[in-house]
């Protein structure tokens, strides 16, 4: 399983009144990390990916997090994420932050490999995932696991 | 069970690239919704919550939502928020995000009623919802199904 | 000159550990003023505005802030805004934030009317902004003084 | 002049429907560079800085960017950072955003040293900046010069 792993310092504009990280910034590091870990695996940016693929993003059916561990500014924490499933058009990633090696919080995302309806901005429809992108994710572990 | 309901003009800064909400802005606009149920069923804002009940907050330990429908700058969405369950110091809240008559999302948080941990600063500790908030609660939805 | 007048909730999520609002919401919020002052003087959503006249957007060339009064959660707070100045293809636009009677925030913004560059996705360039949209705010103006 | 450089890798939930940076980003940028040029120059964080000189933060009293060029998704952009002027409690720094050569957003922000009024949460008052604080950025300027 290909997995990306980031590091994030956590921003004093990150956390809330009580000091410590606001819960959605969560999400916007987990957006950040599953972008990151596209990158690792196909070799290019996000941007690229859409105009390669013809598509619109990939967007969320569901998002979920468990928060084990409040974090605070200043802190450095690192994330793992992986691939956990791909399915016709819908994949699952999963994200796992650590301080230190304490799992502080675990994130779950569903999202959908998606094109734009033509005429129609901000309308969009699913498709299937190509081949050639999960097989990358593949390959890359083999390689990876070729490593060890 | 005493509902908050809050319209919501999605925001330019709230979408993304391809043009819908970006994810974690749902989760911003829920814990706001959560904020506001607070206040109503209380009476007063959340600053004055925390001041009166010693309280640091009421941090999350589970966020979730499933994404139905995407949403776009100048979309009016309502937002119908309650709490679903009551245990000892954790609760559970059900936010019901709708286009029309639409439900575009649907998320659902579990809080913690929590206070700090006296010389550490971010550091913090659950405690026991009072009785008396929760009654309020119960006694505003009493009131409601009074007033039908 | 058309005024638009908008009440904002300041949120939880909206400050820092200082407890105050983190100063980049500020300009979140004027940015989301400014296209509820076009939507008024315009009479439509900014999504219909930029299908109307082609355009991108009206991005920013600069951006400023004084910050006179920090504001907390639970403030409510009313923003005046209105074009102080109409160039070829760019206009300035001030928002007055105040807490009651006081100013607590004042901004401004130096945007431009902008449409895309062809087959450049993020590429744009400027436009002369149309008489018709400039004569809405005069119009509206000379309306509103009417009523008076 | 102690500057500090960082890399910052422009995310996807940091640009708007035009595709481009949402330029309250940038406000959000330069205050995470403000706190790593100090980092930088005291050699502790600041949760660690604002502890030991017991303050409550350096809250903005103004604020401001000149955008040049636009950035999108996947950009690397680099941000030199430096204060340009010590007063007695505020300061001035100056933050120039790098796509490449190209200079493409310049921001300047006036802070203050600024310490909570006792039994007032939200409340805060200025105080003169420790002479330690302003000789560690002159400390380390010497250093550098010294390194040429």
């Amino acid at each position: 399983m290909l997995t990306n792993r980031r590091e994030i310092l956590i921003e004093w504009g990150d956390c809330d009144p009580f000091g410590i990280v606001f819960f959605p910034r969560y999400f916007e590091y987990f957006d950040a990390c599953t972008n990151a870990l596209f990158h690792k695996a196909l070799g290019f940016p996000k941007a690229e990916m859409l105009k390669r693929f013809q598509i619109a993003g990939i967007p969320l059916v569901q998002a979920s997090c468990n928060f084990f561990v409040p974090s605070s500014f200043g802190d450095v924490v690192s994330v793992e994420s992986c691939v956990t499933k791909w399915g016709t058009s819908s994949f699952s990633v999963q994200h796992r932050l650590f301080r230190g090696e304490t799992l502080a919080v675990e994130g779950l995302e569903k999202r959908v490999w998606t094109v734009r309806v033509s005429g129609e901005p901000t309308k969009a429809k699913s498709q299937a995932i190509p081949k050639e992108v999960i097989e990358k994710f593949q390959h890359r572990e083999s390689r990876t696991k070729g490593d060890q």
